[in-house]
């Protein structure tokens, strides 16, 4: 299997991109890896080029362009070429830590999506306390979605729990104001039943406030509210991280008891950091388009390749395909 | 001025709002109240009457009855009796910490909307970190909103924050998932140049993750949207709450080095508390509405009251009823 990697997105690239590489040809034998971007800056930090060719390009695509304008106008960055790809058959998946708004342009454009799915959805994995998390989808891609589309992230994000994740038989929530059935707006009412008759794990509505709890394997919700939902959580993480740092330090006896919980402080961020769970999915694509934090270091964007190649290997864009097309059966 | 208050709404009922009830009388020479409840539970808190009546009854909404039929059926019950004081003229103005949803429909159906009104919204003061807080609004009186809705909001949120917390031209915000205009679902497309028209000062759309850092004063969106931030910021906050909790107890070192920053975690969670703003108001009604919260306590319901005791003497009611006029002129 071969992996494109678009080198030059993201907050430390291409030195984050090229050790995940390399990491990653050490890690799983059976990969090979094109990284796209300026040969000149890739080369800085590649030591091993085993199984790794690079595709050369000085074209970038920047956080703060306008994201179907730069696809449409900078055919030669790095991202485009990275996703032409795959669209070419060259590679099996891609992976960018690019501008998310111009990977999912890039991706709907060139990849193109799975018969019988609307709209892609762009889902990350959340964490929870168990340490499991959850996969919510859709955070952005998509901003009014209809009732069925969200029936169809359900059929993704259960493919995907179970066939990259182990998940035996995703518990599958919908998100809402309230638990009771009939709570809601226009959209969470009218997908609560289609959702009831799909045949898998319906658990119902869940509720924001129960999400880090692992109240499901698989949320589903319109883009709108998902990317609400996410930015708060980031948020008031955030704020009581700045809160707690703030405090820790307002004394000297502060200080030095905060020493003491380093590890535990840490221990924390760690419980709710989810660079490990990998990148979050373009998912509704022909082929798997993961789009890592803008911020990932090299380890965030080994784990987005692991995942990249976990996607190929498992089948999962075929997968998702036939159980929408079993899904279109039952509807005739 | 009377206000009156449902005694047996809330998880600490009659106790607390007995307790605030005569804190208040002692605060505010100007007030009289009205508790509503059971007298002979109401007489075991209650150590001088002054100012302060009893209105009898022994029915109650329970937290778990469906709201619209609680209010229909339970016509003598302590909450729709306190509602009606304020109908029938005997109340300035109403506290309970029951059942939400029928209290929405108790304000809705005795005390009636402001006319230019079409919804009311349920709007809490949420904390930011620079103490000054602001107002969400709506909550969950109304799922699906129209963009004229949202205006609405903005106009009795500008209204509260300039006569009941001060705030100088206060700064409006639209809940989005981008800071860029264009951003957004349909809802927020089209009330985008609502707001940007509207002559107050419009900061824009804002992002979830900044909230709590004082982006806005006022925050205005959907009731479905605004229920998930406000629960979400709920969750995470008890989330992490709880790994430090679970961190610091898991060994005799942390234990010690815990309790020399007690004061401090008692600081950062007195910085994310809104019991010191009062309740959330149920505002666009004919008269003050304050919703405390469940678990208010007595000084959570004290804050309810001078809340409502501030709404009646700053006339927010006839602010907006003339803030809406306006607004309706302008659009004819």
């Amino acid at each position: 299997m071969r992996l494109s990697i678009d080198a030059m997105g993201g907050d430390n690239a291409p030195k984050a991109q090229v050790e995940a590489a390399q990491k990653a040809i050490q890690s799983f034998p059976d990969i090979e890896i094109t990284l796209v971007g300026d040969e000149e800056e890739i080369q800085k930090y590649l030591t091993d080029s085993t199984r790794i060719t690079i595709l050369h390009t000085t074209e970038k695509i920047e956080d703060t362009d306008q994201p179907t304008t730069a696809v449409r106008r900078k055919k030669d960055s790095s991202m485009v070429l990275a996703v032409r790809e795959v669209k070419e058959g060259r590679a099996d998946a891609t992976i960018s830590s690019g501008n998310t708004g111009a990977l999912m342009t890039a991706g709907l454009l060139y990849v193109g999506r799975i018969k019988g799915i609307d709209r892609p959805a762009l889902s990350p994995m959340l964490p929870t306390l168990d340490g499991n998390g959850f996969l919510l989808l859709d955070v952005g891609a998509n901003m009014d979605a209809k009732p069925e589309q969200l029936l169809q992230y359900a059929i993704i994000g259960k493919t995907y729990m179970e066939m990259v994740r182990g998940v035996n038989k995703p518990r599958i929530g919908l998100l809402n104001v309230g638990t009771e059935s009939g709570k809601g707006n226009e959209l969470t009412k009218n997908a609560f039943p289609l959702l009831e008759a799909a045949g898998f794990h319906f658990v119902g509505n869940v509720e924001a406030r129960d999400l880090l709890n692992g109240v499901a394997d698989v949320v589903v919700c319109d883009g709108f509210a998902g990317n609400l939902v996410l930015k708060t959580i980031e948020g008031t993480a955030g704020t009581l991280f700045s809160l707690l740092k703030k405090e820790l330090t307002s004394s000297f006896i502060n200080k030095l008891a905060a020493g003491v919980l380093k590890s535990s402080f840490k221990e924390i961020k760690n419980t709710l950091s989810y660079s490990e769970y990998g990148g979050a999915g373009l998912y509704g694509l022909k082929a798997p388009v993961i789009k890592a934090h803008g911020s990932s270091d090299a380890t965030a964007v080994f784990h987005a390749i692991r995942q990249a190649k976990e996607m190929v290997e498992q089948q999962v864009v075929t997968i998702i395909k036939s159980e929408v097309a079993k899904l279109e059966q039952k509807q005739e």
